[in-house]
Parts: structure tokens; sequence; C-alpha cells
């Protein structure tokens, strides 16, 4: 018999009324006669609350103990929703991460699945049961749960759907599948019904919520078929697929869609001396201080100088910027940032077909009067750093020029 | 060098401001270069909260899933404890109850300690570490969390006590000891410095929410030395003692205090046919669906037939009476009940010496005219079941005419 893996976000599961129509959803879902396991986030705010409970209480809360307290929320919604479906005549057991065999190694707050142990899984599927299993954590070799980061529920659902050679991942979020851009920015936005791993990926990175990156890296490089669908309404919703149905896409001569972020800011080092190891000189201490980039443009280099900007989001902007001017100052150049910044990219494999995509966007952006800070492209997208004010009608103006609401779905 | 176990409950850690003077009072202590291993209870409401979630969500929820519901409360607290700790600098680390080797036997929802593997706890102690432990829980043989039942916390802190054979056990609680009588009651009411573990056993099961009397039992079964002391002010407490402190108490010629209990009803089985394993019939009944009966009182036989009253809380009452109706029926009686009683006991080893505690008892509550419904004696207590409404009144006149807020404390 077939395994699907189901996973439900926290506005899935946000009140007892939530985790109720969840149990109904599973009710329904086993009717088919397969094998469900269900992983689960915490409860809506959950996570925000308690972290802020930690800030309360620690000015630098210790990592190991930001997990210890972080689990709690995914086993809380586990446990809540084995009581439902048991209410419902459903046999289920919930599982914490470490009870359900999911091994993790890694820094805590940022645990990355090592290796699964199914056997409890397996167990508890042949007894008939519906196995609910705490998204987002795992146990380290010390023995301590350690959770994934944010988002890491996705990958839990992912990497279980791996583990188990499920049939396909089904993720359960609030929106009803993949869109060609916001619905809520462009109106005549078109869901997606079919994505390839890679484009997902790029969307995902480049600020489309609706799945996290590296549940999709972890998809492409274990085949796990996706569905993204809603949990509030019916619907065949989008699936994320490498394998047969991609070829539709291989044919496909448009963009899969337009995603937006619209918390960047930019950091530029003007007129640093360059040199071998200059490029390490500068991100090695954002890195230190875990700090993401995400863009990075290097000017050329001219009389031995050059300009390096990247972009950090907006919560680690002060750092960055003093971090880069600690640099610069060495290195005879002057740091200038900007706060207010957003992103837009245009992402789809018709590019590899296709040149272009990039010139018809800034042509389209120009034709706005929307400026261009900060450029960067790879094989499948081409992402825009924009002022933040003018993202809404980057995205909308694109979603027009590049006829997205009119192709074939 | 030393060890001292503490114990906070809930109402010590209900907000972050309660923690982090938790973490000072803990941070105090340790400066007297005793080793510290703290148990904690889950914050404030948190408890009731998770329960009305599972209430909402299931109309019988699983005691399994419960357990595992219940258990993040604890976990939360003892998390956010550690960082408390962190940020006053001090190493500290925290460990649910299976982390911590508390391991558990029983039923869900009132799993009894069986053994403690205090490796981990140990080894941080010998790090130089504040061990902080999730009060109310441990793991069974599947592997999964189980919960003490309420009040466990103290049971944990107790246990943690003897397995380290720590100095002694302090529970922190909202009164500042044990008391003569509720001091809401009876103003005059007096702290009592030092008391025998059978008198705070009696205390505790008869209505006194100081401790829990499991905790105390398990005290006075490895001799750990418990000192009940106040979270919010400084004092000295109250001393729960079977060694040679209790010297004093041998010579000691009045009570230790009155205790009462608003949450009591009764069920009386009338003119029922006696015979062997009458009994048996009718508590085997209530003992399945896990009513605990309290008070059990047996008129003489006449003709063949007798009386058989017992007291139940008022949330089993409809239950109860229910099933001693069946039993009745079959035994040619009939049932009666009444639901809104309480009861008030004397307890003190002084009566061991001395004789006509109860008679002075009666005499006193019959001066007042307070009916008395029940009686039940023991060594060391005399309890009177009365209406409800008339509870707060015999307090007051018991703790007058025993003398006690005259006594040498």
């Amino acid at each position: 018999m077939g395994i699907v893996v189901q996973k439900y976000g926290g506005s899935s599961v946000a009140t007892s009324e939530h985790i109720r129509a969840v149990a109904e959803k599973i009710a329904r879902a086993r009717e088919s006669g397969l094998d469900l396991v269900v992983a689960v986030s915490a409860m809506g705010k959950t996570t925000d609350r308690l972290l802020r409970l930690a800030g309360e209480v620690s000015r630098d809360p210790s990592p190991r103990e930001i997990d210890q307290l972080l689990a709690t929320g995914e086993e809380q919604s586990v446990a809540l929703l084995a009581m439902a479906l048991h209410d419902r005549g459903i046999p289920a057991e919930s599982l914490t991460g470490p009870q359900a065999g999911m091994t993790v190694t890694g820094r805590y707050g940022s645990g990355v699945i090592s290796e699964i142990r199914p056997k409890r899984i397996h167990t508890l599927l042949e007894q008939g049961r519906v196995v609910i299993v705490a998204g987002f954590q795992g146990m380290n070799a010390l023995g301590d749960v350690m959770t994934l980061g944010r988002g890491g529920s996705d990958t839990t659902a992912v990497a279980l759907a791996a583990a188990l050679e499920a049939d396909r991942c089904e993720i359960f979020t609030d929106v009803s599948g993949v869109f060609t851009a916001d619905p809520r920015i462009v109106p005549e936005a078109r869901r997606v019904p079919v994505i390839s791993f890679e484009e997902m990926a790029e969307m995902a990175w480049r600020g489309a919520k609706v799945m996290h990156p590296r549940a999709v890296e972890l998809g492409a490089l274990y085949g796990v078929e996706v569905h993204v669908r809603s949990s509030f309404e019916e619907g065949p919703g989008t699936i994320i697929t490498g394998g047969e149905k991609l070829e539709r896409l291989e044919t496909r001569e448009t963009l899969a869609g337009i995603v937006h972020d619209l918390d960047v800011s930019r950091v530029t080092l003007n007129g640093i001396r360059t040199g071998p190891g200059t490029m390490s000189r500068v991100f090695a201490p954002l890195a230190e201080r875990g700090i993401s980039v995400d863009v990075i443009v290097e000017s050329g280099v001219k009389d031995g100088a050059a300009d390096v900007a990247f972009t950090v989001t907006r919560g680690n902007f002060e750092e960055a910027r003093k971090l880069a001017a600690g640099v610069a100052d060495a290195l005879g150049g002057a740091v200038e940032g900007e706060r207010d910044l957003g992103k837009v990219s245009v992402v789809g494999t018709g590019m590899l077909n296709r040149p272009g995509y990039a010139a018809r966007m800034f042509a389209s952006l120009g034709e706005a009067g929307i400026p261009i800070r900060m450029v960067s492209t790879s094989e499948i997208q081409v992402t825009c750093v924009l002022p933040a004010d003018r993202v809404e009608e980057a995205v909308r103006v694109l979603h027009r020029d590049f006829e997205l609401e009119e192709r074939d779905v």
C-alpha cells in the first residue's frame, strides 16, 4: 500500500477549530486507502510567542535552550491533532522528532537531517495508524532536541517522504498553490499547475513564501513529487516535479512566475583595493556573525580598486554596514548603503531556450521609470534590486509585459 | 560538595519576570558553594490552558496524547529558566524528564518514578552547571514521555534529592511555609517551623495545598529533609523532617495544625445486605472508573443490613452516585447523597501521647452548632465532614479552642 506524507503549516493548525478541520481532511484522505504520515508545525504564532518569552528572560538566549523551548510548539500541535483524529474514530499516534527517528546534525537552530530511522513509523503504519510527526525538529548525537530552523517543517515532510519512499508529499498551506505572481498585488495572477524543482527552488529563495527552498532542494535530490495545496479549500494546487510530468514544462515558452521580496538592504564598499583574498576579507566577518548575504555584485577593477555591493535583510543592515565599514577602512575605500530596498525576480526554465529575458525585464522597468540598483542572474532567473516602494508596481508591470495573465494553464 | 535540590512551582515561574526572579534566587543560593539541581513546573496556567485545548479537539482525549501535550509545559519553563541563568552569567542546562534519566512506569497521567539514572546530571554538575529538570515527567519503557499527575513536580524534586543523595530538598511555593491553619481564614494562624513527615502527609492528604502528599511520603521513605519556603519573600519556612530535628516535636503537646478541604461530596448506600465481599462490590466499580474515594464509614450490621458512606470530590459525585445506586439496587438497599460538603482535620503527633482530641473536636463543633456528617480518625489526625458553608467557621473555632495561636513557635 502506498504512503502519502502530508504537511500542515502553522496557520492550518492555528486554533482548535483549525485542528479539527485538519483532522477531517486527514479522515477524507484516509478513505482512499493510503497510509498517511503527517508532519505538523506549531500552532499559529506559538513560535513567535516563545521567542518573545526567551527575549524577556535573556538578552542573548543560548541556541540549545532556544531549541529546547521551540520544539515544544510542534510537540503540542501533534498531540492535539492525534486527539482530534481519535475523536473521529481514527487510530493515530503523535511522535516528537526524536521519537520519529529524525536524526539531526549541525548547529542548534539550523539543524540538518542526517538520517531517518523510520522503524517506529513503519510499526505504527502496520497497525493501521495515522502517524503524526512533529515538524522542524530531530535529535542530535547528545540526545538533545535540535530544530531545523524556520520553515523546517516542509523539510521534515519531504525528508520523511524520501525515507518512507512515499508516493508523494502534500504541503498544505494558506494559499492554493504557486502563482505567477502574488495575487494580492496582481489580481490577474494565475495558479501554476506544474513547476520544476529548479524553478520552485529559485522562486522560494527569491521570495515566494509557499514552500521552504531547502525542502524543494531535498525533493529534487530524492525525486519526491510535492503537491502544494490549500488547507482551507479543495483544489488541485501545484505539482512540483522532476519526473515525466515535467515534459510539458520543457515545451513551455514563458516564465513560471514573478516573485518579490520587500526585506532587502544594500551595503556597498566603494573604491577598495582588490587582490587575491579581497572577497573573503569582505564576507568572512559577515559569515562569522551568521549574517546571510543574498545578491553580490562586484564592479570591474579599475586602477587596482573596485566596488563590491551586497544585499542583506533589513534586520542585519546596521551590523553588516558596520562590519563592511571596518573592511573598507582597511582597504582604503568607503562604505555606503541603502536600507529600504526590495527585489523582483522573473523565474522560468523557458529562459534556457530563449535568451533576452533580462533585456526585456530592464526595458519594462525602464519604461515604467523604475530604477534598478543591482542585477543578479542565473540560468533560469533574473533578479533586480529596486527601491522597496516601487516593488509592487514592478511586479504588475512585469506580469503584464511578460503576458503571464494570458498564458494557457 | 553538597547538593541541594530546589523546586519552583507554577506560580513561581508564571511570567518572564517571575522566571528572572527565580534565576536571582538560584544565583544567591549558588553563592553558598552548593551544587544545585532545580525542578520546575509549567508556567502558571499553562497546564490548564493545554487541557482546555485538548477538550476542544476531543471529547475523550487519549491519556498518552494528553501526556505528550502536557509535558511541553515543563519543557518550556526549564528552557526559559536556563536562559535566564545564562543571562546572569551562570552556567546552566535544562533537561526534560527523559533527558534527566527519570524512568517512569504505570499509567499515562499518573506515572510513578521507578528509577533515576543521574549520570547526565552528575556530569553537568561536575562541569559546574546548575541543572534544571522538567518536573512532573519521565520516560516509560516505550520511550514515551509520561507525566506523574498533578502536583508531580514536588515528587520529581524529592526523588531527585533521594537519587542524588542531596543535603536537602527545598520546595519554593507561593506560601511562606506550613501554617497552623489557612491564614486567609484564620488571621492568627502561625507558621509551623518543624513538622514530621507523618503530620505533613496527613495535612497534605487532607487539604493542605503546600506540598503534594506523594512527595511527602517519598521524602519519608528516603529520609530527604524537605524545606518549604516562599518564592516571593525571604524566610525560614517549614522544615519537614524525620531526623533528629524531630525530637523537639515529640515533646510538643499541641497539634501541628488544622487543614480543610471544600471539595467534598458524600454518597451513602442505606440498608444494603452485607456479607463477605460487600465492600469490594461497592468500591470496585469506582476504582475501575478511576474515582478516588476518601473517607469511608460503615455502620454496624443490624439484621444483616448495613449503611456504607464514602466521600468523593464534587466532580465525581454524579458518576459515583450512579455507580453506587446500581450496587444498592442489587443489594436490596437505596442510595442517598449530599453534594456540597467540606472537611476539617486536626493533625498532630501530639495526639499519640494525649487521647481525647476527637472528643474535644466534637465538643467545639457542637458548641458552635456545626453539624458533623461523617468522622474518620487515624493515630495522628481526626477528620470531620461538614456542610461546605460551615467549614471556615469550623476552622476558626478549632484554631481558637485548641489554642494554636498562642503556642510557642
